[in-house]
C-alpha cells in the first residue's frame, strides 16, 4: 500500500483534556508526531510568559498542535460526503494542521521582535529543509512538503484547505481559545464547538457557516474578545515580556561591546548576529533559554543579573496607565530622572501597548487579514457575519489600545537621592492619587 | 500589628483551574509565595515524566502547592468554631501546606534513587537553612521555621495539624488526585471534595470523617485506586523513567572513569559525589537537567548520547510483562545475548516493578504508614474505614505488583548477527505469541 | 431565643445541580420551604412550554426559588463586614429571595394573558393572606410579611435590599440563566458568577460592581442575550404557547356560550369570570391543567378536542416568518380562506411576536425598568455599564422583534377543496420558495 | 424507497444535557417519537418520588428513552464494520432502545406492587396492540412489532441485539446512571462512557469489553454502587413511596367498602379491580394521579385526606434503623400502641427494606439475571469481570439490606394519652439514645 494511504494496525489515541481524545489512524501523522522537530514543541510554552500570571498556563505548543489536528480531522469527517470537498486534500489538510506552529521559538513574540525573526519563515524551513519532518512528508509524494508549506503560508491554490487552518474561524483559533481557557481556568473561552462543526459547509474557496449557526458563532467571537482582554493582553504577562525583551537587549549589547561572559552564550551568538541557521534555531528552546537566564543571575553585569533575577524569580515590574501620546513630557522627565538616579531607563522604563500584539478579535475585510466569516443563507447566498450580527458589528474592526508604563517599583524605593526619588514617585503615582 | 497577624490590604486571588480561586489574605503567605525557593517549584513538574504519556501533564509543583494550601484554608474555615480546633495553629498549618513539597528536585523519584537523596531532607534544609523562605518564617516568631519543619516531618506534637497535611485523606492527596486528573484529562480522579470538607471534624489528634460521609470517602479511595493504575503506574511513563535513570547512571560512571565531557556537567558534580550542598541542590531544576540532556546528545560516548536522544525526543523503550521471579533463566539468557550483540544490558535492559513506587492506595495500620481514615460514629466513637466499607476493605493492604521488562526494540532490529537477534526476539515476543 | 434568630441544630443542605449545595441555617427559611404554598412551586414548571422544545427543561420554580435564595445568601456572606450593609436586613432579604416567585401560576405567561391576571398580585396575596407562608413570616415580627411583600414589590424603602432581588444583575436572573442553561443543556448561559459575587459592593441604594469585574458582567449580559434568542424566544416553544392560549380561549368561549362539558371545568370557572379567589388560584397548578387538557381530548367540541390533542401529544403548529405590518393583505386573505375551508381562523391562525414577551436583555434607563448596572470606579464614582462597554452598548435598548405566523400544517393538508388548499399553501410556502 | 430505509431530508437533533445531542436520521425513529404513547413518557418521572429528596430529579422517562436510543446509535456506529455485527439488525436495535420503557406507569414501583401490575407486560401490549406505535412499527415490515417486543422481552434469537439493551453494561444503565447523576447533581454517576463505547466488541451472542478497558468498566460499576446507595435507596425517597403505597391501599379499601368519594376515582376503578385495559392504563399518568391526590386532600375520610396531604405537601414520615427479624417484639408492641392511640398502624407504620427494590449493582451468574460482563482477552478468550477485578469481586453478589421503620412523628406528638405517647417515643427514639 502507498505510504500516503497506510493505516495503523490499531488506531492510536491521545488523552486530551480539551477534546477528550485525539485520534490517529494515518501512519504519516503518527510518524510526524514522532519526529524530533515536532517533539521539540513540548519545550515551547503555548502562552509564553502567561504562566507567571495564570499559574495553570504551563501547557505547550505540542498539545495545541495535536488539538488543531484533531479539530480538522473532525471537520473533514463531516465534509466527507459533501460535493464541494475533495477527499484527496484530506491528508494534506491534516499535516498542515498538525505542523502549522512548527517554527515557533521560545517565548515567540519577544524573541521575534528582539532578533528580527519570523517564526513563519522557520516553519517553512523546517518543512522544506533537512529535517525528520521533511523526510516523512517526502515519503508521501514528491512535492508534498512544499504543498504543506504552501497551505500554512496561505498561498496554496485550494483556498478551502487554507481556510481550515487560517481564517477567522479556523481550527487553530478554535483550539487555542478552548485550550487556553482550560489551562488558565477562566470561564471565558467556552463556546459550542460541536455545534459549529455541524454547521460548517465546504464551499469552493472557503468554509462557510450555515446561517442557523449564527448564535454559536457570535458566542465564539465573544469568547475570543473576552480571552484577549482577560488573558492575552493581561498587563502582568506583558510585564514579564518587557523584562524578557530587556534581557535579550542587554545580552546582545554586552556581546557587541565585547563583554566577557562567565557563561558564554554560545546558543545566542547567531541570534545576536540576527542570522541563526535552522539547526541553531531549533537548538534554542525554552529550557535552554531558562538555563542561561538562571546562570546569568550570577553574571557580574548588574543590569543583566538583575533582569534575569527578576524574570526567573518573578520580581516583575509594576505598571500604571500611561498614554505616550498625551504624556510625552512626563515620559521625558522620567527618563531623565532615571538617568540621574543611576537607573538606566533603556532597561528599566518601557511603554507597552496592547495593540502592538498580533491579535485581533474580528476584523472583516482589512488588507492582508484572514478571511472573514461568511454565513450561508438558505438561498445559497453568502453574507459576512458582522452584517447580520449586531454584537459582532459592535466590536469588529475597532482597535482598542491599552498603554501601560512599566517600571521597577522596588528599585525606585532604593534610590538614595531623596528628591529624585520623590519626584519620580510623584510622576508615577501622583497622577493616580490626585 | 505583628507580622503574623498582618493582612493584605486587599485579598489576592490566583485563578486556579481545579479550585477556581486560591485566596490569600495573610501577608506571610503572600511573602512565602514570592520567595525564590517557592518560585523554583514552577520549574519542577508535578508528575515527572508523565507528560510523555499524557501530554496535558505539564503542570508544576508550584500549582499543586498552592492547591494544597487552598484546601487547608477551606478546611480551617470550617473548623473555626469547633472546640477541638486551636485557631492559633492556623498560620502554621497554612505554611506547612504551602511548603510541604519545597524540597522536591527534578524528576524526583529517579533522581532520589540514582543519587541516594531524599527530598524530605531538603525540605527541612530549605526551611531551616539560609534561604528567603527561612527569613520570612523567622519573621513570624522565633522557632517558627522549626515548627513548620516539624509539621511536614510529622513530628509536631499537635497531631491534628500533622494529619491535615499527611494522612490517608489529607489536603496533599485531595489536591493531587484532582489536579492530575484535570491536567491529564482522565475522568477518574473526581470525587466530591466539597462534601468531604463538610464532614471533616477536628479531634484531639486527627481529622475524622462523619460516618454520613462514608460514601464520599469511598469514592475518593476509588479515585485514588483508579489514578494509580491509570496514571501513576502507567508503563510508558515508567519507560521514560527507566531511560532517565540510565542516563544518570551512565553520566556518573563516565565521570567516575575520568571521561572528558564536551560539556562539563558542573551542576552534577556534587550529585555524582552524593553530597550536593543546599545551593547546588536548588540550582538543579528540570530546565537545567533538560539543557544537559539536550547537549549530551552530541557527546561522543554512544550510550550517553543515545539515551539522551531517546529521552529528549521520546524514542522510548518498549516493554513486555515479565516476572523476574519466575523468569530468571530468560532474564539471564537475555542479558548474555545483549552482551554478545554489543548492546550493554546494564543500560538497555531493565525490569521495573510498579510496587517499588512510593504509592499506596489505602493501607490501614501498616508500620510507619500515614494515619488511616477514621469514621466518627453518631455516638462519638471511631471506626477505621475499611471495617465499615466492603469496597475499601477489598483493596486495602493489597499489594498488586506489575512487572515489566523494558528494552530498545529499534536497537534490537539493528543487531547484525541474525541468529542472536532472532533468539532475543524469540524470548521477548515469542512468549506472548505462543 | 427569638424565632427570627433561631438556628437549626444542624445545617440542612439541598443538593443542587447548579450551585452544588443550598445551605439553610435559619429556622424561618426551613419552615417557609415546608409550607404548602412553597411546595406548590414543584408543580409549576420554570420554563412553561419549553420542555416541548428542549426535553431537559422539566425543572420547576421550586428549584429556581431555592437557587435565588442561595445566591442572595452567598452575596450577604460577602457583604457582612461592609459598612454600607445593614445586617438586620439579612433575614428579610433571604425571605424575599426565596418567595419572590410564589404567585406564579401554571404556564404563567399564557394564563396571565388569557385571564388578565398578574402573578405579582398573587405573590402579594399569598404573603399577606391566610396562608401557611403568612403564618411563618408573622412569627418573625409584626409587619414582617408586609416588609417581604414590599421588597418583592420594589416599594421597600431600603433600595439596596430591593436591588438584590430585582435589578439588571440580581440573584433572580443569575439563577435562572444558569439553571435554564443547565437543564436545557445549551452551552450558553454560563458566566463566572463566583467572580461577580466577589466584585459586588453594597452601596446606599443599590448593589454596584467594581470596575475590575466589567468583563465578567459583559459575559453575563452576553449569556442573557444568547439565552433569550436560543431558549426563551424559541419559535417551537411559542407554537406550544399559541395552542395553549387558544385552548383557554376556546374553553372560556364554550363556557360563556353555555356549552355542556363532559368534564365540568370547575377549577376554571372563577378564571373564566376573571376573578379567582386566592384558594382557587392556588388550586390550579400544572398537574390540574394537564388533567383537564387530557380529559378534554374526549370532549365533543371538535376545536377544544383537537387543540388539547395537539398540546398533550405535541402535534404543534408550524410557522413561517411573517411581518403583520407589511403583509396585511396576505393575512386578510389567509383569514378568509381559512373560514371558507371551515378551519376557524380565530383558533388556527396566529401571529406571534417575540417582542411581546416580558424579557429584555439590557435596557438602561427606561421608564419603569429595573435598575441598570453601575460600575464602581476606583475613585468611588459610578458609571452605567453601557457607557463603558462597547459590547453592551451595542445591544442595549434595541428591540429586535421576530414575527412568526403559526398554523396547523397537517389540517391544511386535509382541506377538501383543492383550490382553497393550494391558495393557502401558495401564500404560506410560496413566499419562501420563490 | 422502503419505509425502513427512509431518511429524513435533514438530520434532526435534540439538545440533550447528558449526551449533548441526540441525532435522528431514520424516519421510523422520528415517527415513533411523535406517537402519543411515546409522548406520554413526558408525564412519567424517571425517578418517581426522588424529586422530594433531590429537587433536581424532575426529569421524565421521555428524556431517558431518547438517551438510551442515542447510546445504542453510537455503539452501532462503532460496530458498523465489525464482522460479527449484522447491519440488518440496526433499525430493530434502535427501536427497541427507544421503546424499552414504554410501559412504565406513574410512580412505577409503588403502583406495580399495589395493583399487581408489571410494566413489562404493558410495554408488550403497547407494541403489539392497537396503538400509534404499533402502526409505525408495522410499516417497517410484517412482524416487526413482534421483533421489537422480543428484543425488549429478551427472547429474541440474536442475543447480541438483546444485550445492547439488557445486560450488566447496557445502554439503559449507562444512560440512567449519567442522567440521574446529572439531574440530581451528585458527583457520582460519572464514568468514561466514551472510552467504554470504544472498547465494546460485538460477539456472536453478546457485547464484550476489551480487557484494556477494564478500569473504565470498574469505574462504571463503582458509579452504579454509589448511585444505588446515595440516590436510589435514599430513605427519604422511600418514605414518600411508603406514603404513596398507603394512599393506594386506602383508596382501594374505601372503594371495596363502598365509600362514597366526593371525587369518584374513575381512572382508578379498573386498577382497584386489578384489570386495567390498555387504554385505561395509558390514561393514568402522573398528572392524573397527582390531580386525584390533590383533590382527595378534601375527602372526608381522615386517613386518605391526611396521607394525600402528606404526599402533595411533602410532610413525610420519619424513620429509624429497624431490623424486623431481630426486633419482632418491639414491632408488635408498637403496632398495638398505635392501635390504642387511634393511629391506624396499617397506614402509619411500615418497615421498608432496600433489598426489596429491583436493583442490583452487579451479580454475575444468578438465575434469571442479566448477562454478566465479559472481558475479551488478547487471545480472544472471555473472562467474567469479577474474576479479574478485585473491586468488582468485593461487591458482586452481595446483598446489603437496609431496613427502616417509617412513622408519622408529628402525629405521634399529638397523641392525647401521655403514657401511650411516651411509650411509643421510648421504643422509637430510646433505642438510639441509650
Amino acid at each position: 500500500m502507498a505510504y500516503r494511504d497506510e493505516k495503523l494496525d490499531e488506531e492510536k489515541v491521545f488523552k486530551d483534556p480539551v477534546h477528550r481524545y485525539v485520534h490517529v489512524r494515518d501512519r504519516v501523522i503518527w510518524d510526524l508526531i514522532g519526529t524530533r522537530e515536532f517533539q521539540r514543541l513540548r519545550r515551547v510554552k503555548q502562552l509564553g510568559t502567561t504562566y507567571l500570571t495564570f499559574h495553570g498556563a504551563e501547557h505547550s505548543r505540542f498539545s495545541h498542535s495535536l488539538g488543531v489536528y484533531e479539530i480538522v480531522r473532525r471537520i473533514l469527517e463531516n465534509f466527507r460526503d459533501h460535493k464541494d470537498w475533495n477527499e484527496d486534500e484530506r491528508l494534506l489538510s491534516l499535516c498542515a494542521a498538525l505542523l502549522h506552529d512548527l517554527g515557533h521559538g521560545p517565548f515567540s513574540h519577544s524573541f521575534e521582535k528582539a532578533f528580527r525573526l519570523d517564526h513563519e519563515d522557520y516553519t517553512q524551513s523546517i518543512l522544506l529543509g533537512d529535517t525528520e519532518v521533511n523526510r516523512v512528508l517526502s515519503g508521501v509524494e514528491e512535492g508534498f512538503p512544499k504543498k504543506v508549506a504552501d497551505v500554512i503560508n496561505k498561498t496554496y491554490t485550494d483556498k478551502l484547505v487554507v481556510s481550515l487552518i487560517s481564517s477567522q474561524i479556523d481550527a487553530d483559533r478554535m483550539d487555542y481559545l478552548q485550550r487556553d481557557a482550560y489551562f488558565t481556568g477562566v470561564s471565558y473561552g467556552h463556546f459550542d464547538m460541536e455545534r459549529i462543526l455541524r454547521v460548517m459547509r465546504p464551499l469552493e474557496d472557503q468554509v462557510a457557516i450555515k446561517e442557523s449557526g449564527m448564535h454559536a458563532v457570535e458566542d465564539y467571537i465573544m469568547s475570543r474578545y473576552q480571552m484577549y482582554w482577560q488573558i492575552y493582553f493581561h498587563p502582568v504577562t506583558r510585564s514579564a515580556e518587557v523584562i524578557l525583551s530587556k534581557i535579550l537587549k542587554r545580552a546582545k549589547e554586552l556581546y557587541k561591546n565585547g563583554y566577557e561572559f562567565e557563561l558564554k552564550p554560545v546558543h545566542f551568538f547567531s541570534f545576536f548576529e540576527e542570522a541563526p541557521s535552522l539547526e541553531e534555531y531549533l537548538d534554542l528552546d525554552e529550557n535552554v533559554v531558562m538555563y542561561y537566564f538562571q546562570m546569568w543571575i550570577r553574571e557580574k553585569d548588574p543590569i543583566l543579573s538583575d533582569l534575569c533575577e527578576r524574570f526567573v524569580n518573578r520580581k516583575l515590574f509594576k505598571y500604571i496607565e500611561f498614554n505616550p501620546n498625551l504624556q510625552m513630557n512626563a515620559w521625558r522627565e522620567l527618563y531623565d530622572l532615571f538617568e540621574e538616579a543611576g537607573v538606566d531607563p533603556r532597561f528599566y522604563l518601557e511603554v507597552d501597548s496592547s495593540s502592538d500584539l498580533p491579535y485581533d478579535f474580528y476584523r472583516p475585510g482589512e488588507e492582508g487579514e484572514r478571511l472573514p466569516i461568511h454565513l450561508l443563507q438558505p438561498d445559497g447566498g453568502l453574507k459576512e457575519l458582522s452584517r447580520l450580527s449586531e454584537i459582532v458589528e459592535s466590536i469588529s474592526g475597532k482597535k482598542r489600545t491599552d498603554h501601560k508604563l512599566y517600571f521597577p517599583a522596588d528599585t525606585i524605593e532604593q534610590i538614595s537621592d531623596e528628591k529624585t526619588k520623590q519626584r519620580i514617585k510623584g510622576i508615577l503615582y501622583g497622577r493616580e492619587e490626585q
